[in-house]
């Protein structure tokens, strides 16, 4: 939930009179994304979700996001599109942050995905793969191996606050992952971060995604690493092989897994594991007792991490 | 900013096949409201707002409230109106909580009020007094002059802490209040929340009034002293009596104050005053350090009350 900057009504209407959407009717601060502010927005031409990035955000990678969101719109892909302003902006200003008008999406977020979900989440996460093949721009990812040694450290012992020897472990993986992480995979935009929450549905039907601001230049196996993690586990963190055989082989179907992909395929789930494990302890050590948003829990990660430690390809219903 | 509880989209559309409403195509948790979880629907028929009642609201009180938005806008005022469901019902239950259906209202809450707002602000609040003339059920309002010093308690010598002797001052003001409360003042329905974020504007045209959780049945006159605080002070808290004459001039347009309200209103407005400067001063000190919800100022309040209690009827601008 997020809403970290108020904006006046009158600011809002003289800002999107730059924009050809109508007349202003209403706008109310919604409940989505954790780095940015949101609204819904309501004009005399219907509805669109106004962005305000907050200071997480940089400033630099914005027309990375904006422009991979209208380029992969431009390429069949269902997903939020920004809206030009008169002067053929996608960037303006509101009360004191970069602000963008963006598309309206219907659809909703399943919380307990299905194996068909998951299928469907393969086939569109290969789909995003490539239709962005073309996209001129490049972004790091910052959240990659080299990423993680200073989220580690940042944590210090206060690591072992959260789970006995947790930081004995982190820093085990660690040098293993380091050591041993490859640097010669296929690569392109990935999303990075295509949780549940992230992917629309309507009834059945994949009704397209959201929230493209951890997207950048990565390795394509990466991301489906991310997503096996996010979609395949159950609620007590268990692998659930037929959800993890329907999203990889209906990725495999548009764009199959090369060797090397296959091969280090474990080591791509143990460092998926690990960046979201990070984060998220971090995120826990940070949050100040009594906050209103509960941090999402990081021994969710240790454990997936675990079965990712001994498992092998085979293990994960990758086709042969 | 407010969404306590999180739905998930099987249980929305199963919960709204229930309503004759149009198929569910997406929800967003909004930030509106502190007292309940809100969330903007959009179906196949238009936009709804789902309210789910969270235990700070007593479920016995729900009938009054949603029977009172139905009433009012029967009678003419815009405001969210209860849908009932295929069996004629306006409460349900979803995710273990009494939920309801309401219209989606237009508009948008002015952050600055001028003297134009608060004449059809007080236009409005006549209008609603009237309209819930015949409203023929009664609720008690719990933060009237018997809840104050219970609130007063809770906050125990902790009252110092905000300000140097606050507890005395507020000890004082009680004392005061309780012996001269007046208890013969014309009574009916009253909104007793009708701060600017509670009222919708289109342009310089009041199109609604929202959020009726705090309406009970009480003194009109006290109605119009909480509105008095809440719009016709400057940033700076002095009163702004071109502002207070706009209110009560335009509210008295269509219901005349009468001589004992007029010569009793600077003691409602110390009343309403620490009405609000007691419910803020039990946030403020109840609030973990590090919360994501700043809590409202109290001593605002304080310097609001410190007018009151050297104003005479005169002051205020209200017509001889």
């Amino acid at each position: 939930m997020a809403v970290y900057t108020d904006v006046a009504a009158e600011e809002l209407a003289a800002f999107l009179a730059g924009y050809d959407i109508g007349e202003l009717l209403s706008y109310k601060g919604i409940a989505e994304g954790v780095e940015n502010s949101n609204f819904l927005v309501h004009t005399s031409r219907g509805y669109y979700i106004l962005t305000l990035y907050e200071k997480r955000v940089a400033t630099g990678d914005l027309p990375f996001f904006l422009g991979l969101m209208e380029h992969l719109s431009a390429r069949g892909l269902t997903c939020p599109q920004p809206v030009k302003n008169r002067a053929g902006a996608a960037l303006g200003m509101v009360a004191g942050r970069p602000a963008a008008v963006i598309t309206f999406l219907d659809g909703m977020w399943i919380r307990r995905p299905s194996a068909g979900h998951c299928a469907a989440l393969g086939e569109a996460l290969a789909r995003l793969h490539l239709a962005g093949a073309d996209f001129p721009l490049k972004r790091r990812n910052a959240l990659s191996v080299d990423g993680w040694r200073p989220l580690h450290e940042a944590c210090g012992a206060r690591a072992n606050e959260v789970q006995l020897d947790l930081g004995g472990f982190v820093a085990r993986e660690l040098d293993v992952l380091e050591r041993s992480w490859p640097r010669d995979l296929p690569q392109g935009v990935i999303h990075a971060d295509l949780f549940p929450d992230n992917v629309f549905f309507l009834g059945d039907k994949l009704s397209g995604l959201i929230d493209f601001y951890f997207a950048c230049t990565d390795a394509f196996a990466y991301d489906v690493a991310i997503c096996l993690n996010a979609w395949c586990f159950e609620q007590d963190h268990s692998y659930n092989v037929t959800k993890g055989r329907a999203l990889l082989s209906a990725y495999a179907r548009l764009r199959p897994l090369t060797g090397a992909e296959q091969e280090v395929f474990p080591l791509l789930a143990r460092g998926a594991a690990l960046r979201f494990l990070l984060t998220r302890l971090v995120d826990w050590l940070n949050v100040p007792p009594g906050a209103l948003v509960k941090p999402k829990d990081p021994l969710e990660y240790v454990r997936k991490l675990r079965f990712h430690q001994t498992a092998s390809t085979r293990d994960y219903g990758i086709a042969a």
